[in-house]
């Protein structure tokens, strides 16, 4: 459990608040890139940290993230013409850039300078692999983007979506971090209809993982986040490892089953206090993602659901940021909760590994009041990482120390792991070099 | 008019606050026994005095209402399993008895004793006359149900139904103990059209009923509650009187009409401060309640709509307490307001009365500012309950006085009466025998 | 920009605040006449200056605007029975005349004067020019109803309509007098798409007008509001003048483009802080509209959207003030922009110019934080306005200073004017007569 005070600092992410002024010390992830697929393409709607803003691809191709509100009379820039290397409102001709210089103001006399004195509030934005960022905060120059591993393979490696959930971001990411919860959330009443590996065949280590629904767990905290590793008796000399990392400030990666599998892994974005923007990554360090598992993370296997959330992006109104992110299994319908299912087959009854974690993280309410909670055993992995998320917000803030990781691009390179060791062996010695990236070699998962 | 101090304690129902602690001294009613038809049945949201809540019924046929959030890590219990003997959790498999013990915790070691220390909030709740009671107070032992007439009786002499009223418990309680409204709200224009006696024929008290809309009011407090007299004349030397019963802290019965009637009532549960739970009784205390009655409470009578609201339970989605039983005439439709059946032929204008009730109560707002009214004679008994409400709150939070009643469930067994007197006769002597209740005897009704 | 305090007495219209005090010195149109077609026709909900009132035509034909809630238990009096010359409440049958004295307390008995002391909020209502018209304040006698000239001419000389704009009343209002933005806001990419003169043919102005995107603004205030010219070049010894009018506390009238064409104007009246009843007049002062004029403003011409909104006014639910009148281009719906449009034929891309208006007015958001604005010099007119307001309000609200223009109804009498002028000719001067209403005398419009 939390203090209030805690809970506060912990969830809240206004610009003038301690974890929103730490959060915007790092690149954030916002649009897939193919969501402004051309030049000229249509603006949309964002909103990130609490700011509302507008995103579009000028017709030199930048990409540019301005604030909603024209700087003139307040006009929102979502109607915007987009007009030769700028974005121009509709309401009296403004027009701006990407970097937020007004280059064209027609509707004052042409001997005025005023367009010199009015910019709009622009945050710079860069491609990387499919994905848009954007740097909301101040330090210059700016940092340079995470190497996070599924960024830096190519692009047939990889596969990403993203999804709205109706709730705080750090409520979302826990669920990433607790490795207790497949057990039960995610599991099948009767063996045979287990959720199958997601890719490839069922390994050893997945059958460890299974047999043993409370794993020890220890953690260790490192310059970019926290390493949460689980441990189950495997043989009688060996115990199963499974070892998930928490990177700073909202990214998880889990440790996949299956033979040679793809790795897969979150970034949850704060929309703002009661929203998260949910990516879910899924890639392969080595070779392209193959089309058994392609289909897989978008139709799923063996009758299951499909592993990543198929959304109709945008095509939903618009009037809202993010407006066709929201999955049609919501917390409406009950994530369309089938009570038979739930008897007779599966655990919960909701069907999909992403509705049955919404599911039960919407269904704590926007910010869970977490001096209620009885943490347990389980729930190490969440303590430790809370605890760095608050101590690191309130240090920058107090200025004793930098955003953990922001300055070291390097550090992202990261992977889970799963081994078998020596009961007598360190796991964080032996899964050192596991845990980091190497693209273009195979993950260590047992 | 009550000063806005009296207001807020009259109607608000916090746990905290003196109405909110003095109703947690009562058995509330909240549910069907139907609602869960049987062991295993599908848990249901519930929101009582403002607090989230879910029903359920275990494989042992017991009733459990345990708080919404699952004290772990706040999930909602809501999705929760139900399973030999207790609710489980599909977060981490948590399972609780309706007790509030917890009686596993899966994901622990098994060398754990954290289960022995965790509980769930817990209401105890007893099962009578097809409705399931709770009770949210803290005296123990726990004291015993209200003897009320209707619940005393074989199940076949009993109709029950229920909905939601947008609008705080008081002012929906008021309707009921506002004898005179129904000269109005719930008349015809024209004899030809008046609603019919519910069940059998037209009395001559009805007739002297309708015939007067401004009756003399008396009250009379005691032990359990107020007695609201309506005196109306008769024959030159004879008073009709019509006698309300408000008995603690939220029911109240009327006087029927008709040969040999059933007695009808309601209980005005609070959901929270804006939202009633209405339930609405019927029931005959001698016989079966008869083919034609029912038909008449169902579907109605003479082209006059169903006595009862007629709700498809539960069907809604379940995604909100009590989902299902908001009435398709509504707030945001007008209560399908006819101007034309207004103009021509009934007071009101829309078709039902308990919709007619419905609208007037929950157009006055969610709370309505009491210190704007202006309370004539027929607001009389209004006076009093309220009086009686305030004074029992304040009395009890300030330790003066036991919550009147909630020890004593004999004194429940109470009925409407409805006599004709002469005009020198003291009501409250000549109904004594008359206003209790005695399952098995015909009511006294003029 | 306006600061925080001057924004916040600028807009917000609660009764107890310094412009809402202002605003109820002055005559507010607030219904069609046609609404109430007929004595006894359904009363309608309506909400002025953040008060929820109930209008209705009584038997005799006189318009009264109550109090939404009975003075005796709150129930609203929408529901009311429109009876010989009063509205009765259907709860117990209260009934009130137009002036708010209780003719009738049914439930109460014969000999009581309880009717006499009681009465329902009643505001004074006149009809002129088919409007319907209240006064809310507290001024006795009443004053006089503005002589405005749309008003003062036969009524096939008229056309009107309304809607209402999800956005505060003086953001509203700030869109007719910025008299630069139609060159964009309201402008098509190529000459042939541009939208033809309403009425008549394109003039030799409009030509002027429509080269020229960045104008020199002149402002004059005077007892009864401010002028806002705009001087553009015409030829090389000429300016092309275009003067809008601001009469308190919410009219605006622009000059229009044609021979000899109808006038038009708007009156932005707050419902409360969040939203405004639009008003569009069009008349002409000397003779009837023609067919075409009236078929460009229901349907518009030359493929142009319709001048005026036209909606199915009070078919949807009654259930809202006003709530007949939310056009369907709504920014639910983004105002249905077609950015393909956008790109190739119009500046905006969404259609009509009343939707184009309530498009960027509303996506300031309910009430722009005008602290955070940057004003040009096409704002002048704004600035003006604005500090006009401010000033009358805050002179008023401090006892130094009447309400501008409310003791001169024939002040009102006013019209916009476009001119042609020589380079050294006073503006002011030279258009004094034109500015001047004549009901009978075409405008002069170049």
């Amino acid at each position: 459990m939390l203090s209030q005070v805690d809970n506060d600092i912990l969830t809240r992410v206004g610009a003038d608040l301690p974890m929103g002024r730490l959060l915007r010390q790092y690149w954030i992830p916002f649009l897939l890139a193919s969501d402004l697929p051309e030049p000229n393409s249509d603006p949309l709607r964002v909103r990130l940290l609490g700011e509302d803003l507008i995103a579009f691809r000028d017709t030199t191709g930048r990409i540019g993230l301005l604030a909603n509100h024209c700087p003139h009379r307040g006009a929102s820039l979502f109607f915007g013409r987009n007009e030769e290397a700028g974005l121009r409102c509709v309401y009296h001709g403004w027009k701006f850039d990407v970097d937020g210089t007004c280059l064209d103001m027609p509707n004052e006399p042409p001997e005025s300078d005023f367009k010199d004195k009015v910019r709009v509030l622009a945050y710079p934005c860069v491609e990387r692999a499919g994905v848009i960022w954007t740097y909301m905060g101040s330090v210059k120059p700016l940092p340079a983007l995470p190497d996070l591993e599924w960024a830096l393979v190519p692009d047939d490696q990889r596969y990403l979506s993203l999804r709205v959930q109706e709730c705080n971001w750090v409520q979302s990411l826990e669920g990433a971090i607790d490795a207790s919860h497949s057990n039960f959330l995610h599991s099948a009443l009767k063996k045979k209809d287990a959720p199958p590996a997601l890719f490839g065949e069922m390994t050893q280590g997945a059958v460890y993982r299974d047999r043993d629904p409370h794993p020890h767990f220890e953690t260790l905290t490192h310059a970019h986040g926290v390493l949460v590793a689980a441990r189950r008796d495997a043989e009688p000399d060996t115990y199963y490892w499974r070892i998930n990392q928490f990177l700073m400030p909202f990214y998880t990666v889990f440790p996949p089953t299956g033979g040679d599998p793809p790795c897969s892994g979150h970034m949850w974005v704060p929309i703002d206090d009661n929203n998260t923007l949910v990516w879910h990554f899924t890639y392969h360090p080595r070779r392209p993602l193959s089309e058994p598992e392609l289909h897989a993370m978008r139709y799923g296997r063996n009758g299951q659901d499909a592993f990543h959330a198929a959304l109709d992006r945008f095509r939903a109104p618009l009037a809202r940021a993010y407006g066709g992110l929201h999955p049609d299994r919501a917390r409406s319908n009950d994530y369309l909760l089938d009570r038979q299912l739930q008897r007779t087959r599966q655990f919960f009854g909701v069907v999909g590994g992403w509705a049955q974690d919404a599911a039960v993280q919407e269904s704590m309410g926007a910010i869970y009041a977490r001096w209620q909670e009885h943490l347990g055993s389980s729930d190490v992995g969440i303590i430790a990482v809370r605890r760095y998320l608050i101590d690191a917000a309130r240090e920058f803030v107090e200025g004793h120390a930098a955003p953990p990781g922001a300055a070291d691009p390097h550090g992202y390179c990261a992977r889970p792991a799963a081994l078998l060791l020596g009961r007598d062996a360190s796991w964080a010695d032996a899964a050192k070099d596991a845990l980091k990236g190497h693209p273009g070699e195979s993950l260590v998962v047992v």
